[in-house]
């Protein structure tokens, strides 16, 4: 690797619209691996100032993401505190990254394992986007009289994707544009959703069309469950986020004057329309209002 | 016209995405008016039973649109007590349903004009699918300052004929995805939209995604109004209406095994979401609750 081949991986980071959060943290550490065995070096205490200067870069690629940042940030610390020569630094950076590597990889797995526990057999159960943790979920439940309920997501209708794994699986699955959401969800037991970031409050960042279902179901009585591991909360002293805004040209509309399309990626799901929260460590239910 | 041009027409008026309510029941009394005048018939008395059981038949092709079987019905009613020969009856027959066009174009003219006023200068408004009297609303609006966000409306994105319109007339426009309705309405100072028929109790039936849009615009404060002329009232002893269900090819997906595409086009907006209903007669606002 050099410095023009990682310049390209941040582009591929910052332009992916398929992969969720915890898998695009994956990458990040695995480029961060390859970088530190690989990049031309001579000193090390040199070398191990570029490789943290390339992970603040790579962290601050996709804001709504959290797990990214935290993953990274996570590394860093541990990669700050790594002695030895230019080798053992490099097989040691790369060591770390794997590790953390397998550690999310083993947080998705676990949260999966909880809400299918949580949820139980039976069930009808609504999804918007595309989250490796649902996935997982469905996975694990697809034997258990699973049924889903799946929204297209627009623009890039990653929706088809989730659909395209349940019927792979035998799953049961009703496909509708984001627009039926409201008619559609009194017909699920429960709304399962991923998520980008988790803030201190409880509220949840993910796809654009999340707080819109949340409110739907919270409408007509249905439970919102997030399912998401720890590595997406944001801590309380971070700034605000930024919710993404993607090109406009995935809209595919004609550029009509005085015409602004927009594409806003993600949006933000009050805590209080969220009635669990499912994470690698077990299941945090909300408080009923007195 | 015979009887299979007739149907021919029956046909188009269900298979019509374009035309809003109030413009398929003018377009159905056109036919029934064309079929006054030429459809073969000796007998007046055998001819007149014969126009009726076609405005019966024309009456339920769309059952989500009130206005359809409302103007029909008027028109019934008036051609029922036509008396005098079959010339007579045939020039008195059209002419009721060209009358009756122009009552229902008035309307609308008059549905908007009330909505321009109550809504004022200088508003940002958000809209959700096509309807006759929105875009009427903003053309009256379209020198004093109006700016609109218009949604998409999946699956056939009638949200683009919104668009071409405002452009053309100059008005700033913001158009989104379906999805993102919830991070766009606390932009707009108020929702407007039309309706394919008003339930007794005040809920509105529309474009599947307007109880979304109802609901985030709750969420944030942003009044919503309803904007449609008397003839989409439903009356109160009419059965619960029928959600019309289109053909799933809409959606362009794949075939995927145990998959079921849907297409629901409508929902139901219940009446506590909405803060004012528009007609030809007036703005009557909500109740504020106690």
């Amino acid at each position: 690797m050099n410095l023009s081949n990682f310049n390209r991986e941040i582009a591929e980071i910052r332009n992916d619209r398929v992969r969720g959060a915890s898998e695009l943290a994956r990458r990040c550490l695995a480029i961060l691996a390859e970088a530190a065995e690989t990049l031309p070096a001579a000193d090390c205490g040199e070398f191990r100032q570029r490789l943290l200067a390339l992970a603040t870069e790579l962290a601050v690629v996709r804001p709504s993401m959290a797990p990214i940042a935290n993953l990274l940030r996570r590394w860093k610390a541990r990669v700050g505190t790594v002695d030895g020569d230019l080798e053992t630094f490099r097989r040691l950076a790369a060591k770390q990254a794997a590790d953390l590597i397998a550690l999310s990889r083993q947080a998705v797995l676990d949260c999966a394992a909880h809400a299918a526990r949580w949820l139980g057999p039976g069930r009808t159960l609504m999804t918007h986007s595309l989250s490796s943790t649902v996935l997982e979920t469905c996975r694990l439940l697809r034997d258990q009289g699973l049924r889903m309920i799946v929204t297209e997501a627009r623009p890039l209708a990653e929706g088809r994707r989730v659909v395209e794994r349940l019927s792979a699986w035998n799953v049961p699955t009703t496909y509708i544009t984001d627009a039926q959401m409201g008619v559609f969800v009194a017909r699920a037991d429960g709304v399962l959703v991923g998520a980008d970031s988790l803030l201190a409050n409880g509220s949840v960042i993910n796809k654009a069309g999340t707080a819109l279902l949340a409110l739907a179901a919270r409408e007509c009585g249905v439970p919102f469950h997030v399912c998401c591991e720890s590595f997406k909360q944001r801590a309380e002293n971070e700034p605000p986020p930024e919710l993404e805004e993607m090109a406009s040209t995935e809209l595919e509309v004609p550029a009509w004057p005085g015409v602004s399309a927009r594409n806003v990626y993600f949006d933000i799901t009050p805590a209080r329309l969220i009635d669990a929260w499912i994470s690698e460590t077990g299941v945090r239910q909300a408080v009923a209002a007195p």
